[in-house]
């Protein structure tokens, strides 16, 4: 979709314009001219008269020249009924404010929103909202937005799902300087321009650094995931999405639905596209801060120089525990320091340097000077509390003259209110991004760092995937299995692990058995240990039954064990499978309405659901993707040789979990399947037991 | 010790003031006037004077007058040479700012801290410092310190070890209202007066609401946790601590070494004692100012109304994911919100309630009316964004007053910046504990009504412990198991056993077999299934070498395990065990620097390490105590019948534990004991595995 036209237009016409200072009407008008639009302004109000001193044309009609983009601050009927005489006028880029539509949730609502995508597309009409609040654009000084301030000018691009918050961050930006907006975008019900459309936009516009974006859901996954995996590439795409405990609500019938919530399957989705997720509004800020600025840290290994030993430490805390790391000051270093601070200041010389409570900002200066040139440095922190002989002013033109010849970024963080506010709007207007408390960067030196891991691995980089072909022999062996289980919801043991089998997922020998010879007959095949499960086509969880029994190694035990399966209730016989070793793996896959198929693997057994020690990801990824998935959890660890065992056959393993998702794309009548466990040694590979949801 | 007169003195002299307006000897003179002092100041310094408008005295000899207080703004060593004066002045309270002395690490240091204690304990002195920043105190209005500010007065008592962190804090209350210290202690090297010391003045002082503690370590662990134990059973102890990751650079012997380092045992001492950690130091603040104001969470069931619906989901989100819960909107109150607001206001009636972008204060108010008296709401927040007519002011004002006819706290949440802070001022001078962001009121709203919980269960409560005697007979038996490994660093698995039996703690029958024949009479008296493994002097990690086979049920399997044991480098032999059955439960106890005997409990088995399902309590402790110890992980949920399967006898396994504590206690040459694992079935426990560290 090409919106260049559409978020800067020559020329404006704001439909509905009003005297009454409360109102859209006048709001949106006021702040065009307030913001300094500098193409043509025509507004609009059946009364004429003039408003701003402008003279304000009754009609639409009036006008003889083009008009870009209609601004529309009239109800939700008069709206849609003015969309012929817009056509007219050759007017196909609308900004429409009013509610009314299918946010309300009711009937009336529901027609109204089919309405208005008719007419929009009868006339062709590329339209922002309904319900939003609008949009501005620095470039072109455009503020069609009732919000309550001219948007302070910068290169953060915010598109918002909440009007809301895009007051919230104007409010703020205000107040300080050298930060603003690009463009935001105001994206309401998203009926015809979506996200993604947005997010494309911003993308290649030459005005944005950096890419905010408040989401609460998206129109087109599929869209959403491509567009954002290109965005990234670019620039940095921060995003804040709500609704993280909606998964927690909805009952699910396998393991995998359980372990894989609608949020998380969007955390994965950010992940594998790059896009940075914040955890809360202030950490969403400080991201954009430090991306707006352009100061980024080139790796996780921090240095860390304050004028409060305690706070450093805290400090230092707080890194660690984000998987950063402390650079480890060199001897020469350290010889330095002691050198140019000499007997009379005794500082500490390790990482965090303690600059003791007297430091003057010429000891700061001395600190920076001998140490920020040491190797590995990815980000420097300069913490300073406001004591009595602090010199605030002073240390932060120090800490702005260190960063004008430094290729990292070093963040000031001067703790406290007024006294240090000054220093504060120092380091704003010379584009040093500085905090009042450490909290929240340290998340924010940490996603930077993944951020830009991300683009050292992704960018210029073609994916590989596996041979993704199923046989058309084994897509009929698949579907008449398919087909006899049309009446239940569920697959059964045998026929879950046969269809597993027939992808190429190594299984255990299983044979069900009825009677006491069937049970002989197969241990003779499988020869001890052996396994019995409960075979039934009515009991969901074995386990809560005490359906399952392992290690059988004598006739007396399996007979013993199959009678006591064959007296539970709804049994149907007894499985026999040869026993198998190994870590007990979880493998599953569910559609999200958003994204498709989604892959969910972990710790398997019966804990999986008390650990959820679990992740998953969109299909299709690479093996390398795979093994962040993994490492996502702490299967990886046990996985790539825990305690002197061997490690296991990435690449086996990946092609198991492949197939499954090859599976789920060929098959669409299959819902849910959970492969738990997977029983995984280090060349080898064996599902023992598998469920299947239609 | 008895601190009245130290912090609240009749008269103070302060040696060593100067007119060098950076010196510490004119900050304390100039911030004891500027607090404004009631009490008598004398000034002294050998050049004698005026400065700030009173005389300076040559001698502390000139004063005729008793003296409570003296202030030394003196180098060290000029300080300790001046105790013999201040003795015979009959001075025994002294503030010590000078560095100088254990915290430089050096010889020179170390004698100086020496001297320094001698004499305070020849001359009977209680210190401050040294190294300190002095403190204040708002009942008497001293200021003895070098901070920037005057201190603004209020009801927190802030002892910290960190100067640098009440210089912060103080500069953030000055620019706020009604927000302030009544005590601020900086507690400096500790020599005399210690945490605990301070800890007992403020939980006994009647204008101290709430005791802000900033924790770097502590002098006494005993004395500590005793004091912490009887504070927080009078007001709130919120603590700030820093160190948390020390602990990993340590090496350790045994899992539960690895598995409680230092911070983490500082973290069970807080919870034991019913203090509140707070995780950084804007969450320190924010717990602070909700204590402050007395705006305290009656239940972990929040109300949510804003003008924003996606903001009010985040915080939504953010309240589960702290396990605090959304209050359920009654049928009653969603007929009368929707009968307030009527046809024309469509606004979303569950909690979050969303009263839209366009809500007045009016809106405000009726939804407020309509919804706080809603059975189990303990605690409202009340979300604002700054939109285009948003009646900011007005809205406050509307919430002041509903605060004031109500008993549970309203915290509003006003976010952005220039347009709000109206708003924030007026909720300051009406008392009402308002914010700007909603990230931390979440995490301070949980930690709150964890409080509430820990006092309605501890308050007026005794500790009820089991018999902890062990019988002479048996303490001779143990002491000679454990002299006879006095050459040794640990117990081999026989000895282990054999001293968690005599304790009382059921373990496996074990016998060492050396040869074919020792192996088949053991699996003679035994029966199959058994385990077998590795009896080595040398080997302590047996997994790492494949020293385990456990399960064995023929002949056949046994002899193939016993020969690789014995084949393995180090091997004297193979323990023969019969096979036990349940969950691998971990069970260990260490001794700590600070608190002494600490128990670790949790998931055990060979993935202990790898997910660090444990958790730790200093020893002794209830069984209640050992209940919310296991909640701290998800072993709980496991023992407690997870999936059909029967709870666990949780008086047992809290027996257990409790007698190796008692081991513990009763033998100091024991360092650290792992039982892992202890087989644990509903009504039997028993431990297969176990090393005892000497």
């Amino acid at each position: 979709m090409e919106l260049q036209s559409f978020f800067n237009p020559q020329s404006i016409a704001i439909i509905g314009v009003s005297h009454d200072r409360h109102k859209v009407g006048y709001l949106v008008a006021a702040n065009m001219v307030d913001q300094g639009y500098e193409g043509k302004l025509f507004l609009v109000n059946p009364k004429g008269g003039t408003l701003l001193n402008r003279s304000v044309h009754k009609d639409i009609k009036e006008i003889d020249e083009p008009i870009d983009l209609a601004i529309l601050a009239v109800p939700a009927d008069v709206a849609i009924a003015m969309f012929p005489t817009l056509a007219k006028k050759k007017i196909t880029n609308i900004v429409l404010f009013a509610a009314g539509f299918k946010e309300v949730g009711d009937a009336e609502g529901a027609k109204r929103e089919k309405d208005l995508l008719e007419a929009c597309s009868k006339y062709g009409i590329t339209l922002l909202g309904p319900n939003c609040i609008g949009f501005s654009s620095n470039k072109s000084k455009v503020n069609a937005t009732f919000l309550k301030h001219v948007v302070p000018a910068g290169n953060i691009g915010f598109i918002s799902q909440s009007g809301a918050l895009g007051s919230v961050m104007v409010d703020e930006f205000v107040a300080r300087h050298n930060l603003g907006l690009s463009y935001f975008i105001s994206m309401g019900n998203k009926s015809i321009i979506d996200e993604s459309d947005a997010l494309d936009f911003l993308a290649k516009d030459p005005e944005t650094q950096v890419i905010a974006l408040y989401l609460e859901g998206v129109v087109d996954g599929e869209k959403f995931k491509q567009t954002l995996a290109r965005a990234t590439l670019i620039k940095p795409v921060v995003i804040l999405k709500s609704g993280t405990t909606e998964a927690g609500s909805q009952a699910a019938m396998s393991h995998t639905g359980g372990l894989a919530g609608d949020d998380s399957i969007f955390s994965s989705v950010f992940k594998q596209c790059g896009a940075i997720r914040a955890a809360t509004y202030v950490e969403f800020t400080t991201l954009l801060h430090m991306f707006s600025y352009d100061r980024v840290p080139t790796s996780g290994s921090v240095l860390v120089l304050s004028n409060a030993g305690g706070v450093g430490v805290l400090l230092a805390d707080e890194l660690v525990s984000e998987n950063l790391s402390l650079v480890t000051v060199s001897n020469r270093t350290k010889n330095e320091l002691t050198k140019v601070f000499g007997d009379s200041k005794k500082i500490t010389v390790h990482n965090p340097i303690d600059l003791l409570g007297d430091a003057s900002a010429f000891d700061y200066e001395k600190a920076i000077t001998s140490t920020i040139q040491e190797r590995d440095v990815g980000a420097v922190v300069i913490l300073l509390t406001p004591q009595a002989n602090t010199e605030i002013l002073e240390t932060a033109k120090v800490i702005v003259k260190a960063q004008q010849g430094f290729d990292r970024p070093i963040y000031p963080v001067f703790m406290g209110k007024d006294s240090v506010q000054i220093a504060h709007d120092y380091f704003q207007e010379h584009m040093v991004a500085s905090f009042r408390y450490h909290d929240y960067i340290t998340h924010a030196i940490g996603k930077a760092v993944r951020y830009r891991d991300y683009l050292s691995s992704h960018a210029g980089h073609v994916d590989h995937f596996p041979d993704s072909e199923v046989e058309p022999a084994v897509v009929k062996k698949i579907t008449s299995i398919l087909n006899k289980s049309k009446e239940r919801p569920f697959l059964d043991l045998e026929d879950s692990l046969k269809i597993c089998e027939l992808i190429g997922v190594p299984v255990a020998e299983t044979i069900l058995a009825k009677t006491e010879k069937d049970l002989h007959d197969a241990i003779k095949l499988f020869k001890y240990p052996v396994t019995l499960k409960i075979a039934s086509k009515q009991i969901t969880h074995k386990t809560e039954v005490a359906g399952v029994y392992p290690s059988l190694h004598s006739h007396e035990s399996a007979e013993e064990a199959f009678h006591n399966l064959l007296a539970i209730k709804g049994a149907d016989g007894a499985y026999v499978q040869k026993q198998a070793g190994g870590y007990e793996f979880f493998m599953g896959a569910k559609r999200d309405a958003n994204f498709g198929t989604v892959i969910v693997v972990g710790l398997g057994g019966i804990y999986a659901e008390l650990f959820k020690e679990v992740a998953n990801r969109v299909f299709p990824f690479t093996q390398a993707e795979f093994i962040s998935m993994l490492k996502d959890t702490r299967m990886h660890k046990l996985l790539s040789g825990f305690r002197g065992h061997a490690p296991v056959d990435m690449g086996l393993l990946y092609s198991c979990v492949f197939r499954v998702g090859i599976l789920m794309e060929t098959f669409p009548q299959i819902k849910e399947l959970d492969i738990n466990p997977l029983f995984v040694l280090p060349d080898e590979v064996r599902a023992v037991d598998a469920r299947i949801i239609l």
